[in-house]
Formats: structure tokens, C-alpha cells, sequence
């Protein structure tokens, strides 16, 4: 061999260009299709686009070749390489990718529902059509965080991940800690700027985040986890006077995902908690995202970007084209079917902050330290803001770290209490 | 071919495991050997050590088979698969890699130095040879910012990148900010802690940050760019002065490396710069790193960990490692070396941050004012502090957006002023 090896450009053995048909042409698929159109990349080639009652969504920028159609057949039975997912919940979008992936086409989704809950058995159905299963754009959007998790980090052992996963939440949040809007104010503001669909029940019940959680768990953790065992608590709970008590704690308040795994036992939950205003969580603002991955030998690793929208989240799609598009193969991005269950908890032993809303008379803290006490749970700090009517007295009280399961019963107990005016509210509290 | 596919294990293809040979036993060999003698990878074996004086470096706790070394030639002669490069500097590394990269041996760098100076035609040897050069931990140690900028951003166009690169100013500049203590104690305190080495010139003077920053302009804005066509400006030109200043101005110092192309003209530089105190660049404190990339259609995302440190840049390293064990060819991470050359330049246009120390008397600021306007330069504000002696005043101007260059020519010319006790220091505010 010459020590002065002839030049060769990587342009020699670019691979060949590849189909790829949208399947669903919302947002997202709207999204891909105009990146695709607007910025031409020699690999990939938008032939088809699938949607119900197509003639609508024809766009006069696509090339004049594509094809436009609603009958599901002319994807499945067609020469195309690629097929984007951006359908959106678990049928039919289940059984499309499904038959696409039998006729050896590679898919790309960003379906957060599909992949956490059917995602082992597609990838391995992929794995043994020779096909690919990506999903990069089903986790915080633009963010490549789970390439990052699954490649970058490969040589690490993730030991934890966290992370604000569900924008319009972080929007509502950040909102009513700028702002002192109402909970509801917030959400309409969300909803008149597109942050938050007309149902925002997934976005505030935690469901969306949860199935997120599950991902990165999987991909992370390198455990097995569904999105229905994830605990989730809806961030409804928040008031903003919760933001004045947070304040006053060096905290904010934020919807947070979060999951550790030692080994043996995985927590994991989906809730509103107190950060400290000067960590990574607190810093996100509006509609971004954020994961940090706590590994055992790198630290936190923090990624952070859009975790919604429409360009954003094909950017992310567009890059797993690519990669299928070169062959490129993420083994192993979610555990196999069969691995060794884990025992699954919700119950992190964490500091809480508990807002009561009480009819004042003398007593009742001391009523409350004592059935606390009585559960092993210790008071750290009593914190009362002036000015409320005494019929409906807010406080709050910090706790000592105890175990979340704990601290729910206790309060159920102490729901009975004649002079709770409204349920007690808790969050824990992250340092 | 059935619909219920046999199920087949990834374990079932997993790679055979490859032989590993550590060149360079310092913080990061150690500790990349720490991490695949403790948390073994059945895919990886660390079969050789190679070290000058190799004795004094022998460790318990590796392998007993591992054969340690002082002869490169029994690495480069041996059958080993994949070698690291934890030399550092450019020779003899560039020697070394170069003979391993053509007996088709693959080669994980962590050497900025080496990758910016010499990268791209190692690369493309390695292509030729049908080996692999992957370099992740030349960059923010342990976040994986190169892959993510080359793959999971791949669907985007990446125009800008900045961030903070280098750790050692980075826990200076946090320091003076939190402490109010001047530069050279700082310094001290870094070196005592082992963020700071004894001769820290290159991390000052931002030699460092400009070698990270050539390679990441060249994987994310894909433009060749060397080193030494980056403009530097040393950190030591920060007083613990900038920091009250900058505070008043919501800001506060970092120094900040970036890069903007706009397809035809490149702007680089590395220089302390004022960042908004809400900002992403603000909240890295410590020996921290972060990377913000702004893509055409993904808007911002940053990626932000551990920069420096044995076991950050060592999961890195295996990171790599474990991507070229299973044969994965990062394809075009650099730009080809006979790509067209840019139009390259540091003459940023933003606001500034100019410091005067002088020797009062009336009418300076209206002599500084009209030096300024003659250069077509505006003032925005004048901002003194109390307290000061007349005889070496400090006061400062921020100015409407300029050119740095046309910036520095007219300080050039102020400084021959008798009033000017001291060269005026200027800093770019960005927002």
C-alpha cells in the first residue's frame, strides 16, 4: 500500500436515492414534506403522500410527480423504500407499519403512543424482515436525544434519566410563574398559540409524557416499561400561589419525567415538582424540552431544545431517513420482549412541599405534625404568606424526605380532617 | 413469510469482541482501561497498554493478560482491532495514527489537536484503508456533541454553532463571577483543583477552544476551517470589574466560541464575551461544557455536560469504541480537504462592551464620542461605577452593533489619548 493513498470523496459511494411516502400530512407530515421540497437532499425522494381525504392537502410545492393518495394500498404495494409515520395514536397506525414493515419497507415514526406501547414487537418484526424501525422524532422533537442515549452515552451505564418532556405543560408552567396567571389563563393562552390542542387532557393528565418516559427508558435504562405503570399526577394541581411558596424556596415548579433504575428496582413518575430556579430543569422555557441523563462514569448530560412543532419534530424524522436511508442499524434501541422483568415503583423518597387550604382555629398544625408523626414523616418548615381570609387559609409545609406512597396515605388520612376546606396538594421536592 | 415472525434475539448477531490497545496511560488511558476492566463489554477487550517508561504505570486491577508496552511497534505489529489515541499533542501521535490507520487498524482519538490540524487527511486514509478514525471525545469530553450534530441533526441545516468549550477558563470566569475574586486567583484555585494545568496557556489564550471549535465548524457547518484562522482573544483581558458592569447589564461573562456560515462567508471567533444571565451559556457553571447549535428548521438545541475529566471523555472514548466494533462509518464527519475554500472571518457585527481606564479630567467621553462617530460607531450607553481613584478611573460604554474589526481600529487609535492610563478592553454582547 502507497503511503500517499490515492484521494477518494465520500461523494463515490454516496448510496442510491430512496423513496419515501408520508403517511399523514399534518403538521409533521406537512413538515417533512416541505424540508424535503425546499432543501433537496440527493438520498432521499418524496414519492407518494397518504392522508384521508387527500385532495384537501394537496400543496402546489411538492414535486408534480408525487403521488397523492388515500388508499393505504398504493404505499403498501408501491416500490418505495421509506415510509414516514405521522399518523399519530395507536390505530391504524399499528397495522399500517406493520404491513409496511412485512413488505420490507423501513419506517421512521414519531409516534410516541405506537412506540411505547407496541414498539418491542414492531422493532423486532423489523429485525427479522431485514427492514428498520426508527423513531427518534417520538421523543422531545428536534432533540436527538435518543440517538444520543443510545450511541453517544453507549459507553456509559445510564443510571437515571429526567427531564420536562411535554412542552404545552412547560408552557402553562412557565407561564404562571412569569406571569401569576391562573392555571386555566395559562392553558388558554397555550391553546390561542397552538401550544395546546383543543383536548389537552394527555398533555396535563401526564400521558404523553409518560409514554416518552417509557422510551427513554427503554432506550436509557435498558429496562422494560410500559407507559401505564408510569405513576402520573396531573399537573391541574398546580395553583399559581404554589409559584410564591416555590419562590420563596429557591424553587419553580415543573412538569417532570423522571425514572432511576438501580439494578434491580426502576422508579418511575410523571408529575409536577419543585427544581431549584438556578438548575437545567428551571431554565426551560415555553414549549422546549430538556433530558438529562445521569450516567455512572460522564455525569449529567443535558439535551435541550424544541420538543414540538412541526420543523423541529421532521427534522428529527428526516434524520432517521437518512440514517435508514444509509442502513444505518440502532441495535438494541429498546430491550427485547423477553428480558428479565424489574420490579416497578413510583415511590421515590424525596423532600415535598404539602399545600393545605384550611378553615383556620388554633391547632391545626399541630394536629397535622402529629398524624404525620404518626406515619414517620418530619416536618422540616411551616411557610404562611399574609393576607388570606381565614375561612380558606393556604399554607404550606415542607417535609423531610419519605417515601411518596407513605406520604399519600397520610394525607388521605388527614383529608378527613373537619378542617381541610380542599384535598391537600404535594409535590417533592428535586435538589 | 409469516405474520407471526420467529423471534430472534439481537444478541443472537451481536459483533465478535475486538481487540483494544490503550496508547497513552494518563488521566483519560487510565481511564477508558478503568471502564472496560470494571464494567466489562463482552464486545470489547483491552489487550494492550503502551507508554513511555511503561513500568511506573502498571496497574492491579487490568486484565493479567494485558501486555504493557513501551514499544509502539507492538501495537501497530499485533492483531489488535481498535487502538486509542490518549497522547494528545501532535507528535508522535500524527505518526502513530497515521502507521495503525494504514495497517487498517481503526483508531478512537480524543486529541483535539491532532483532529484539527490533521483530521481530515487522517480520515480519509482511514477511508482508504477501510479502517474508521472516530474522534467524539475531541470535543466536550464527555457530551456527545459530534455525533448528534452529524446524525440526529443531520435532516436539519446547521448555521451556527456556539458555546463553551473550554473548562479551565470556563471555571475561572464562573468564579470571578461568583466570587468577585480577581483572574490570578482564580487561576490558582483552578490549578489547585486539577481543572487548571500548571502551564495554562493553552487554555487562556483560547488555542484550546479554537482547535474544538475548527472541528465542530467543519462536522456541523461542514466548511473547512483550521485552527489558526480563528481569532482568539485571551481571557486574561477579564477584570473582576467586567463583572459588576456586565451584572448591571444582565449579563455576565463567559468566553464563547462560534461560528456562523451563510453559505458563503464563515465568521469565527473564541473570546470572553457578554452573555444575557438568563441565557443557556450563562447557567454553565464550573468546568461545564455546552454546544448550542441553531439549525435553519430545528431552531436551538444545546447539548451541555461534562467537558473535561477522566470518566466523562473515557465513555466517549468506548462510546466510539463500541461504534466501530460494530462497523459503523460515521461518513463524512469532516469536510473533504478539497472542498471550496469560504471567505473566513471574525468580524462579527454586534453590540460591544468597551472598558476605559483613564486619568480624568472634562471632556473625555465627548473626545471618546467623537473618535467613536468619525468611525461610524455609536455609543448606547456610558456606565460608572463610584469609588474609584481619578487617577486610574474605569468606566465603561456599551455600543449600538459594529464590526469588531472596525471596532479595534478605532480603540487602536484612542489608545494613543494622554488620558489612557490603560489599553481599553472590548467584549462582544450577545444576546
Amino acid at each position: 500500500m502507497s503511503t500517499q493513498p490515492k484521494l477518494k470523496l465520500v461523494r463515490d459511494v454516496a448510496p442510491l436515492t430512496q423513496n419515501v411516502a408520508i403517511l399523514g400530512f399534518g403538521t409533521v407530515g406537512r413538515s417533512v414534506a416541505e424540508i424535503l421540497s425546499y432543501s433537496p437532499d440527493s438520498r432521499l425522494r418524496l414519492t407518494h403522500v397518504f392522508n384521508r381525504d387527500v385532495d384537501r392537502k394537496r400543496v402546489s410545492w411538492a414535486d408534480e410527480d408525487v403521488l397523492w393518495t388515500e388508499k393505504i394500498e398504493d404505499i403498501l404495494d408501491s416500490d418505495i423504500d421509506l415510509v414516514v409515520e405521522a399518523i399519530g395514536g395507536l390505530e391504524p397506525a399499528y397495522d399500517w407499519v406493520r404491513k409496511a414493515l412485512l413488505k420490507g419497507k423501513s419506517v421512521v415514526s414519531a409516534n410516541k403512543q405506537l412506540i411505547a406501547h407496541r414498539g418491542r414487537e414492531l422493532q423486532r418484526l423489523a429485525f427479522d424482515t431485514g427492514s428498520q424501525l426508527l423513531f427518534g422524532a417520538s421523543v422531545a422533537g428536534g432533540v436527538p436525544v435518543l440517538l444520543a442515549l443510545q450511541e453517544g452515552l453507549a459507553g456509559d451505564r445510564i443510571v437515571g434519566v429526567s427531564g420536562i418532556l411535554n412542552g404545552t405543560c412547560n408552557y402553562i408552567l412557565s407561564r404562571m410563574e412569569q406571569s401569576g396567571v391562573s392555571f386555566e389563563v395559562a392553558l388558554t393562552e397555550a391553546q390561542q398559540y397552538g401550544y395546546a390542542e383543543g383536548d389537552p387532557s394527555g398533555d396535563v393528565n401526564g400521558d404523553d409524557a409518560a409514554a416518552k418516559l417509557a422510551i427513554l427508558v427503554q432506550v436509557a435504562l435498558k429496562v422494560g416499561l410500559t407507559p401505564n405503570s408510569i405513576r402520573s399526577t396531573p399537573v391541574t394541581d398546580v395553583d399559581s400561589i404554589d409559584f410564591l411558596y416555590a419562590r420563596d424556596l429557591g424553587c419553580t415548579i415543573r412538569q417532570v419525567s423522571r425514572a432511576q433504575f438501580d439494578g434491580r428496582k426502576l422508579f418511575s413518575s410523571v408529575e409536577p415538582a419543585l427544581v431549584p430556579r438556578q438548575s437545567a430543569l428551571a431554565q426551560v422555557q415555553g414549549n422546549q424540552n430538556i433530558v438529562v441523563a445521569s450516567g455512572k462514569y460522564g455525569g449529567n448530560t443535558a439535551f435541550l431544545g424544541s420538543g414540538a412543532g412541526g420543523h423541529p419534530t421532521a427534522v428529527a424524522v428526516i434524520s432517521d431517513l437518512l440514517a435508514a436511508a444509509r442502513g444505518h442499524t440502532h441495535q438494541g434501541w429498546l430491550v427485547p420482549g423477553d428480558s428479565k422483568p424489574v420490579r416497578s415503583s413510583s415511590d421515590f423518597t424525596t423532600p415535598h412541599y404539602v399545600r393545605f387550604v384550611v378553615k383556620d382555629r388554633p391547632g391545626i398544625i399541630a394536629e397535622i405534625a402529629s398524624s404525620l408523626t404518626a406515619s414517620g414523616i418530619n416536618i422540616d418548615a411551616v411557610l404562611q404568606k399574609p393576607g388570606y381570609s381565614k375561612t380558606e387559609l393556604p399554607f404550606v409545609i415542607t417535609l423531610e424526605p419519605c417515601g411518596a406512597s407513605v406520604l399519600r396515605e397520610a394525607l388521605d388520612d388527614l383529608s378527613r380532617a373537619e378542617f381541610q376546606v380542599k384535598a391537600a396538594v404535594s409535590f417533592p421536592i428535586l435538589r
